[in-house]
């Protein structure tokens, strides 16, 4: 099922996709359910989807979790997840515009998929970590490569507003097992990746980020990017397919100094 | 004026605290402003006040922020702020049991300035700073030392559920270039700081950070910590006292395994 958010006529609803057509929900379906108004709305008519989940807590994401990415990046991948988080003001949604700041000279994007808590998750075994998931998205790790290194940190270089564009829908029945993940700029093919080549798993993350702290509904978890990253400039268009879910395109505009 | 949430009666509040009373306001003060519901409720009469916000979006906090800090743990203060984010499910209030998670060994406390953002705040210049500020309040910036060497990234380390205790109260008036800070364990004196020590002041911090990510009403930012930092282990009891605001004291517990 792919449940999209968006505004019709002033009014923010939820809806599952119908071939071309949103069968709008009662409510938020992560706490609400699949109750249906019974009103479809043609896509057409929708002039665009926001973001599918504002994290209510937190954006976990996982760094150098693909071999050949953490290669790139010049080191290996870590033994164990490497959590860094993202706040929740850098969520955008499909076709909103990421911003450049004038703070940094290179600006990388970073597809990812990204998998949404859907219930409390504290100390989740690795077996069990599907009970706790919505949903699967894409998103953008968006990074300010000058500036993660500089800063050691990377909670500026990774968190600036529009940082994390997400979309354009959660898929609740994916399996990350059989999906790829391709990054175009401007249509040219720049990421062409398989999950499957995840160094940890989406199981062994839900398992090991529950260890720490408590995942909330709507608390997104960034998976790791394949190789291929690269900067994005003024004017660039940057499309994250992931087949069976979707794909989430972007725009990009540098910030007036 | 001394701003304190508590649970009374079943009821969530907020109160101006008034000498031994606390002044019931009518809703959340950030948002609804101060009037008030005529009620006065004996403080001796709530059990326990609550951490006077629970932050939307983010945990702002500053490391490395104190000359003589930054030496100790082996390093200099940074030119420019250093900055990283703590989730708001680390949050617990005054009174709350610190919980030591069983991946640690060496869980540290570091006394801090607290500031909570009262409006949206994107670009703030520093000399407007304070139209942005809500209010003050004591914070614990508890940190798995050694997680946080070898992890690299400190969201893990700093993250971990019952690691930002704040409170007890929010004073609204307060003036950091008056007030020391003092950390105790189990009464012993660990840290005695000025807060004029601050190598990046409270105003050039909201610039800074308002310069990356908007900040919304409820964000916290934690200042960082004066030199004096060290373990803290089950049975402790630590207590942050900055003059002018008051003292936030939690007991400290280990985690079953």
């Amino acid at each position: 099922m792919k449940i999209a958010r968006f505004s019709h006529e002033g009014t923010l609803s939820y809806g599952i996709v119908d071939e071309n057509e949103l069968v709008v929900l009662a409510g938020d379906p992560m706490f609400a359910g699949f109750d249906t108004t019974g009103e479809r709305v043609p896509l057409g008519k929708v002039s665009s989807l926001l973001a599918p989940v504002i994290p209510r807590s937190k954006v976990v994401a996982v760094g150098k979790n693909y071999r050949e990415h953490a290669a790139e990046m010049g080191g290996e991948a870590p033994e164990a997840p490497l959590l860094f988080l993202k706040p929740n003001t850098a969520v955008i949604g499909p076709g909103d515009t990421i911003v450049l700041p004038p703070q940094s000279k290179q600006v990388d994007f970073e597809g990812e998929l990204a998998v949404v808590i859907g219930r409390i998750a504290k100390n989740v075994s690795a077996q069990n970590f599907a009970d706790y998931v919505f949903g699967y998205t894409v998103a953008n790790d968006v990074t300010a490569r000058d500036l993660q290194k500089t800063d050691g940190q990377w909670a500026r270089a990774k968190g600036f507003d529009t940082f994390c564009p997400l979309g354009p829908i959660i898929e609740t029945e994916f399996d990350p097992s059989q999906a790829t993940l391709r990054t175009r700029v401007n249509g040219e093919l720049k990421q062409d990746g398989v999950l499957t080549d995840m160094v940890h798993g989406v199981a062994e993350i839900v398992e090991y980020a529950s260890s720490v702290w408590t995942l909330l509904p709507g608390d997104v978890i960034l998976t790791g990017t394949p190789a291929g990253v690269g900067p994005i400039v003024d004017g660039d268009t940057v499309e994250i397919e992931i087949s069976g879910i979707g794909s989430l395109s972007n725009p990009v505009r540098a910030r007036a100094q």
